[in-house]
């Protein structure tokens, strides 16, 4: 293996001397670090040409934390309370009425369709620039439960590392979250250097419309397109137009991404990270709401597909943390 | 104008000396190139960061030519008589039977609705890499009708220079385009250098299936999206994220992708290209089927928009003709 021994030398000459200095030296690591080398190293048979260098990667879970709810629910639920006087008939509406009270349990017993009513209630009906805006201000101020950090900093520092280790090595990475597109792009970029053009992610409609002269784009009460499970792999197509060759996903929802990856010719790599550390994350898997992992990792163990422990692969989780000792 | 004056030196010392040989000297080429220093020179007042220098181009008539057919609607009905064997039905129900015939007018009576049946019968019911594979024959064999030229050389060499100085000057160029996704990424980036995740389109719906233990998307009957008019703001926005500082296009079908780009802050660029040139290209405007600019010219008129003439302001007009002298 010249062409991994020669990789490993440039890796090591780097300036840090480690580009993941938060992994452990385990063999999560070593997988990705040994696809990098086989991809770029030139003369290498593997070898792929960086503009096809794409990967993908889910959000929740994959990028930043979870729990105890998705981040953006957190965000809906802010807005339907800033809301609230404006609707008093969702005093007697559900799941407006649970959720005033804090019962999210007795909101969330209504599915699919009381979720669809908080995010339409709370992301239709403005401009993208009147969304935008009120997404920046959420995510400036809030503060998560359990850490009371920024939400921006409840991101996974070994990920990070891994942005920028691909980055360096010419890859160009996608998100592709179940998340609302507009929700992530507004401070994606600045959090982890993916500017909005490489954000895919659910959405809603939008109509162009000429008020006051000037053109605004309304975001309309109707679903656009979900980016979850088998619509990964369709959002993959449609906006990026080449199958990626790294896919990173953390939940059943990245089942259908990461089969799209690995059936592609050539290297690959297919990643899942596994919340396995309940004292400095979470620990779940295949009972949890957000970020169930089930399907995805009994195909993952039956194919060889990494599978990502938290606790046992990474030394450090967000970045405010000292990193444990080896 | 320091900021200026130091760009256009940097250009004149380019190693061709002029990064748009192609241009005449006149208005529209200079307005190109004074936009470009405005928003790139350091230290401008209206200089914009790498990452926000968006350019979007229209396909059809602002890239390559649009005449006497839009030349996918050539490729569908190429594939109709291919497919015919396998209709016999098509022989009694229009639009095939009119196509088949050779009568496009009697086909096209029926409007977007007969358009729509030779789309649907001709794009889809494929997986995603099936059409491709059929799209790369056909490009690479099929010829014009007028100058029996590849379809891919019918482009207009001013563009290509426009498309690389933009390049150069760090912007990122989208194709922004009424025509089908899928057929104009098969060959844009050889042709433009535009990658496919730069390329947007109009669409139909695919879906994700297993077949034979393997996942393909198979393209289904359906649209899923128009980008044309109103829905170029709403495909740049969904797509990109971003608004776009310099936007080109020529016909009615890109007077909002216009509209859009000049409701942002600071520099911006709005230009449509006039057919004007009967002799090397065709001439035409309000009147045509193909890239009718009737309203937007207009608008471009009252608003001071960039109207490239391509008689008058461009020297040659395909690569593969000999430059008309000065």
């Amino acid at each position: 293996m010249g062409v991994l021994a020669a990789g490993l030398t440039v890796l090591t000459a780097a300036p840090t001397g480690d580009p993941l200095p938060s992994w452990n030296d385990t063999a999560a690591k070593k997988a990705i670090v040994e696809f990098v080398v086989r991809v770029t190293g030139e003369g290498s048979p593997d070898f792929v040409p960086a503009a096809e260098r794409i990967a993908v990667f889910d959000n929740d879970g994959t990028l930043w934390s979870e729990q105890p709810l998705y981040f953006q629910l957190v965000f809906a639920l802010d807005r339907i309370r800033a809301l609230a006087p404006r609707h008093p008939e969702w005093q007697d509406q559900e799941p407006f009425a649970s959720l005033l009270k804090g019962d999210f349990k007795a909101a969330l017993a209504g599915g699919e369709p009381a979720i669809f009513k908080v995010v339409m209630a709370t992301h239709a009906g403005l401009t993208t620039d009147e969304f935008g805006k009120i997404v920046a201000g959420w995510i400036a101020t809030a503060r998560h439960p359990k850490t009371g950090r920024p939400y921006t900093e409840m991101v996974y520092q070994p990920m990070l590392e891994l942005l920028a280790y691909l980055r360096a090595a010419g890859f160009k990475p996608f998100i592709v979250s179940g998340g609302g597109i507009e929700f992530m792009r507004i401070w994606a970029e600045k959090v982890y250097g993916i500017p909005p053009e490489q954000v895919i992610g659910s959405s809603i409609r939008t109509a162009y419309e000429m008020r006051d002269g000037g053109p605004v784009l309304v975001r309309l009460p109707e679903m656009d397109f979900y980016d979850d499970k088998a619509g990964k792999p369709v959002g993959i197509n449609a906006r990026i137009g080449r199958r990626p060759i790294a896919a990173f996903g953390n939940s059943d929802g990245d089942q259908q991404m990461l089969q799209w990856t690995a059936a592609g010719g050539g290297a690959r790599l297919m990643a899942l990270i596994h919340h396995t550390d309940a004292e400095r994350e979470w620990a779940y898997d295949r009972a949890s709401f957000a970020g169930r992992l089930d399907k995805a990792l009994d195909e993952a163990r039956a194919r060889d597909w990494t599978v990502i422990s938290m606790k046992d692969d990474w030394r450090r989780i967000f970045p405010f943390e000292a990193p444990k000792g080896r």
